[in-house]
């Protein structure tokens, strides 16, 4: 075959260079608004996206406090229909997603409001999935091994994110956390088509949070922050066999990292002061921004341990009743489940990287001065404990109600998040999540 | 009219608080594909934008070099059609583009691939504007007060940019910069239609650049970071009548702050190696990045005085031939036109923020032990002429060419770039401008 043509095509076709790791960084976000009554611009943002009527989706809640009646304003004026769908659940899940889609079927219209925290975002995400490929059950999209990691297979319509929490940051990312029902699980769906059309971040409407919700959404921010820091960087893997089957989430990189240091830095500043002062201004635009830029970075780099911990800690949940959430159900708030492990997570990861940890610890407040790579193993996961005990947080599990007896069920429900463990810079499995699981019991 | 219905409408519709000053920064980015060989995504970056037929957009020395033969390869791999333009201008002029795009008319495409430096893509985005709206001059597109300022009516096709210099960060910008024929001048369109559809930033691609080249693309890189990080900020300014009026330069904010830091901390570590070893793999990956991270600052945040200046030495020049340039004609790169009165604009504008400035200089490199903010005013501009003088680069513009009678043409060049000087953080006219200028000629 030497020197045949197919022999030269594939020299042709090859790289230039070979290199034994993953060299590429993706990278994605939508356009921002970003700042005090950017909130008056969401006529303006769904007219250059072309849309003439809208679902807004928002939760019984906020419907009360009255901003989703400013906002219908807001888009009426620009002769923009709207419609509105007021019962988002707090911490969806995909029956409810689905039967809300039921009641609404029917109802044409051309792009989504979300405004509302992460869960009201997330429902508006799946609404406008199930609306623009109806028969397809959302089960099937859900991540490996819980669904079958389904593609989503064609554009959705335009969505603008109106975050009223400072936290998931589900305005700028391409996915959605999801209760499975009668599965006491909670998983995701990852698809580059759910990231929204545009994201309007004000802190004008974050005011109104109480101290309880504001820390909980902290927490999330905190550790999608600490987490995409420390994620296993993106060259730290095999090449992908092609560019279809790159992952969302590509690991540690410069872009994230950028996001990642500033979003600690805002949160050592300003999450206090946040929770202590509901109308401290300040602190709430930089808690805002904070969430935001977070979800900048792991969007594209990914969560690991205290997220795939967080997904059974909230979805086997029986008796916890947070404070300040207006739910007739026992749940643990995303940012609760996830900051309860974030402690000893971050002891385990330390190895991996020491210079990130010290320096997440340092960018949240933390001083450093005389700690050395060998003796600073405990400084981020006590940076997190002073802040979760300042702001009212969860120190361990066990205040959610969970026991030693729990922990083979957490560890199971949490090896099922393979997608983010494999972003964990160390190898971890059962055993280890077992001793961590373990050391959260009462922080 | 108390209590009438329009009163109360008037009240409903009013922002909750009356700002004094604009509180909302707006900022976009293109996906981005960064790093060492992603380029071989380029075909699948296509097909995910549903594009079937490409022309890509390309100049002659690297079609002599064989990198838009390898581009072509991996597009056709899938499936899409490729047809070559080879004959993009260094320095593109609005003539040369309105030519070429007759040469082309008739030929249909679904997208564009631009392979080359700023002013390959440049060339592409305008290609694309006269593709898609044929029969308008561009003239009418430039900015005022040379052009009408006009707004693109409507969508462009995707272009997908390749850059091949580590300089203008056009890959992620929504503008073009462009001679204007007959009238020695250069000048920009703003739109945000002009933001390409996704940048591939591939380190191995600038592996050719020769040193010169390499130098002057770099020095666009440093200004673009230095100018919009000391830009007036998004919130020193009134604010806008509605969201339409938005600039797309809105000042400097905290995104672009962050893009703006990252990029001159790049700059300082690797713009020297670049230029003295084109094969620093290291060097060329770290300037590339800078490029695009210095694009997604500024190009959201604006420029000021160099970039203003710089349009008028580039415009005006009559005798200058750089070295490495392949081009027949007097020009003056880009990147050397805009640092040649870095320098002195830099020392006009530190009162504005010694912070700012100081910490430019720290990140380039420059060490602030014993700094103070009343004895710094030099440190920046003196760690650029250190920069430039390894660099090989113009300490003035005497070199090329111009002496003192010529400043008057300068400024008045200079005064024409308005939507730029507005990003001055201290009030700028023909005075101050005559004195930097003066300071200018030879460093």
């Amino acid at each position: 075959m030497r020197g045949s043509p197919a022999e030269t095509e594939v020299r042709e076709e090859a790289a230039p260079f070979a290199f034994p790791h993953e060299t590429v960084v993706t990278w994605q976000a939508p356009p921002l608004r970003l700042g005090a009554d950017s909130t008056r611009d969401i006529g303006h943002e769904l007219r250059q996206l072309g849309v003439r009527s809208v679902l807004l989706v928002t939760d019984a809640n906020l419907a009360r406090l009255g901003l989703p009646d400013r906002v219908r304003g807001l888009i009426e004026r620009e002769d923009i229909e709207v419609s509105v769908f007021d019962q988002a659940e707090i911490e969806p899940t995909d029956q409810g997603c689905e039967e809300a889609a039921r009641k609404l079927a029917g109802r044409e219209v051309g792009g989504y409001v979300a405004v509302g925290g992460g869960s009201s975002i997330d429902t508006a995400k799946m609404l406008n999935l199930l609306g623009s490929f109806p028969g397809t059950d959302l089960r099937r999209y859900l991540n490996k091994p819980i669904g079958d990691g389904l593609a989503i297979p064609g554009p959705l319509k335009p969505l603008v994110a109106v975050p009223t929490t400072a936290g998931s940051g589900s305005e700028c990312t391409a996915m959605v956390a999801l209760g499975v029902a009668g599965m006491r699980l909670k998983t995701g769906i990852s698809d580059l088509r759910l990231r929204p059309s545009a994201a309007i971040v004000d802190p004008l409407n974050t005011l109104t949070m109480p101290p309880a919700v504001t820390a909980a959404s902290g927490y999330d921010v905190l550790t999608h922050a600490c987490e995409s820091y420390t994620a296993r960087a993106y060259d730290h893997r095999r090449p992908y066999a092609s560019p279809g089957t790159r992952p969302i989430y590509v690991g540690a990189n410069p872009i994230s990292d950028m996001w990642a240091e500033q979003a600690l830095l805002l949160i050592g500043r300003y999450l206090r002061r946040a929770v202590f002062n509901p109308l401290d201004l300040e602190a709430r635009t930089g808690m805002s921004q904070a969430a935001t830029f977070a979800g900048m970075g792991f969007g594209n780099a990914g969560t690991h341990i205290p997220h795939a911990s967080g997904y059974p800690i909230a979805g086997m949940v029986t008796g916890y009743r947070p404070r300040d959430y207006t739910v007739d159900h026992a749940f643990v708030p995303h940012g609760e489940s996830v900051i309860a492990t974030a402690p000893a997570a971050f002891e385990f990861t330390y190895a991996a990287s020491p210079r990130r940890h010290l320096r997440a610890a340092e960018l949240l407040g933390a001083s450093v001065s005389g700690v050395t790579a060998r003796n600073g193993a405990d400084l981020l996961p006590q940076t997190l404990l002073d802040l979760i005990t300042d702001t009212g947080g969860p120190r361990g599990i066990a205040g959610f109600g969970y026991a030693h007896k729990d922990i083979a069920d957490l560890v199971a429900g949490a090896m099922k998040q393979q997608r983010l463990l494999a972003c964990c810079p160390r190898d971890v499995g059962p055993e280890q999540l077992t001793r961590i699981f373990e050391a959260s019991l009462t922080g």
